[in-house]
């Protein structure tokens, strides 16, 4: 199988070309060519009889798609977006790279002719989805974005839906939950706090709350999203149907949730080092955000997540830390 | 008050010009400056005290936008788009016309500086919902339309609450009914026998019926479509909140109750013109097209259409025959 993962060199992107070198197969096939690319060249795993390829490339330039799809991959990970804040302070590259990169690609896919038809997995965000909602957002819930990047995804998710109903491509939209705990350093993003108040404690730092501890949101570890994009490379378009974009499972909890986990999991010392420092700004722009799903298609068609808060805090603990932390 | 229409040429836009030239103004104001755009020129009324403007232009063509937008009006009806035929047959054209034309027209808003903000009402359609649907389908039900026309017109929706949430312009997206009788020769759409049905054999032609009399659609008149438009045009933008498109209110109604309302108002002998032929092509297609809503959110905002199809046929009589028909 030829892969290719456009946002290669992202959070996902790196622990799903991992996960690919592990596995050395994908759907029971042996992938024997991968091609990973984003706008800076991502550093390749050392996979033995595979042809790996990097790209460094921007997917909004003009000939970057066509060039991408060029050796008619089998699979697309499309997983290259700029980020929910970026989008909405920048206007024009948010719909020239979330909207126009990814039609550009479904295009190039188009023009490559009409025996080529590859599985598309397309990264969507349950930003597609804006407040006011029910108690648990059901899959044939409409989708009322309140950010620009959220407006670009619920776009993609059409496109996708359009071009494989033409035959054009195989696609799979996956509406990822607020993907918990990302590693590395706390990030600008409005939902950075969600990590943070899990990842800086266990590392011995302290971390700061800006929300209600009664604050819910929809999460999943990264291991889940992985596991996401793998199983929605090896479906069956068929019992799929026409309607190929959906929310994926996660876990609904409010912050005090999160909070008692990590005391569980970690003891008092660790979970005392949350300090509350309310934020209107962020409560404002969180208060937005979805709260919980029923993501029964998905669920019916096999994806699945953590079902409590302590098994995403151990995920994180054996994924990243190496199963210690700081007392 | 300038008003810009677009797509004037049209048998809705038609309709929207006459109704302004009888009004003289719209919310109270009086129309000073009616500009008529269309691929072909508008013949324009003969209005007395307003600057009529006629333009022969291709919103998807470079420059032509920006150009319509320069005078600054205050309301623009943007009504041009190909047909969900067209747009099958030419993917190229309908994603041309239907989407980057209508994303033109509101970047021409956009860049034609901050303090330009105009109401922009744009006509969507209920092609944006695709079967299985639920038995009268809510406001908040998802859009997975089974067109390429459909898809475009849901992108569009998706845009226009996106410009005004930045407040780029102030947009109303309305979803229009199968609009019956249309006036004028039988055309191919494949919901052309909806009206084909009614209008033939008031004029003493017979008429194809293609599908079972079991079909059932959602319906309102070009009369009413013309209302909704002016109406939508003198909403308060605050009262209908972030979520700027809706589904409007029509009658739902089987073929069967057609041709009874049509037997009720015009008699035996023109109800006996209708010719039952099924074809197995259009069912398949009628068979993914929405059968009722409830348009909840319209009704409440004062859009309304009509409640019975007598009524229907009545106006159509009305406003098209000169109260005529022939027996």
């Amino acid at each position: 199988m030829k892969i290719l993962i456009i946002g290669a060199a992202g959070m996902i992107g790196t622990k799903l070309t991992a996960r690919l070198f592990a596995d050395g197969e994908i759907g029971g096939k042996p992938i024997t060519d991968l091609v990973l690319a984003d706008i800076v060249a991502p550093t390749p795993p050392p996979m033995v009889g595979v042809e790996i390829t990097t790209v460094a490339a921007d997917l909004s330039e003009p000939g970057v798609a066509t060039r991408l799809v060029a050796s008619r991959p089998d699979i697309i990970f499309h997983l290259a977006a700029i980020v929910s804040g970026e989008a909405e302070v920048d206007f024009d590259r948010g719909y020239r790279i979330n909207l126009d990169g990814t039609r550009g690609l479904l295009e190039a896919i188009r023009q490559a002719g009409e025996a080529y038809c590859p599985r598309v997995v397309f990264t969507s965000s349950i930003a597609v989805f804006g407040a006011p909602f029910h108690q648990a957002i059901s899959d044939d819930f409409f989708n009322t974005p309140l950010t620009s990047y959220g407006t670009q995804k619920a776009i993609c998710e059409l496109l996708i839906s359009d071009y494989t109903r033409r035959g054009f491509l195989d696609g799979i939209g996956i509406r990822l939950p607020t993907i918990v705990v990302r590693p590395g350093l706390p990030n600008k993003a409005a939902s950075g706090f969600f990590s943070d108040i899990i990842r800086e404690p266990l590392a011995g730092q302290e971390a700061i709350l800006p929300v209600a501890e009664s604050t819910r949101h929809w999460f999943a570890t990264p291991r889940s999203a992985v596991n996401f994009l793998v199983h929605a490379a090896g479906l069956d378009g068929e019992a799929v149907g026409a309607r190929r974009n959906m929310t994926m499972p996660g876990l609904s909890v409010t912050v005090a949730e999160q909070i008692d986990a990590l005391r569980n999991v970690a003891g008092d010392r660790v979970a005392d080092r949350i300090v509350r420092k309310p934020d209107a700004a962020i409560m404002r722009i969180v208060e937005g955000w979805p709260r919980n799903f029923a993501a029964e298609r998905a669920l019916a068609l096999g994806f699945h997540a953590e079902s409590s808060f302590e098994e995403i805090i151990r995920i994180h603990i054996a994924d990243e830390l190496g199963g210690n932390w700081v007392n």
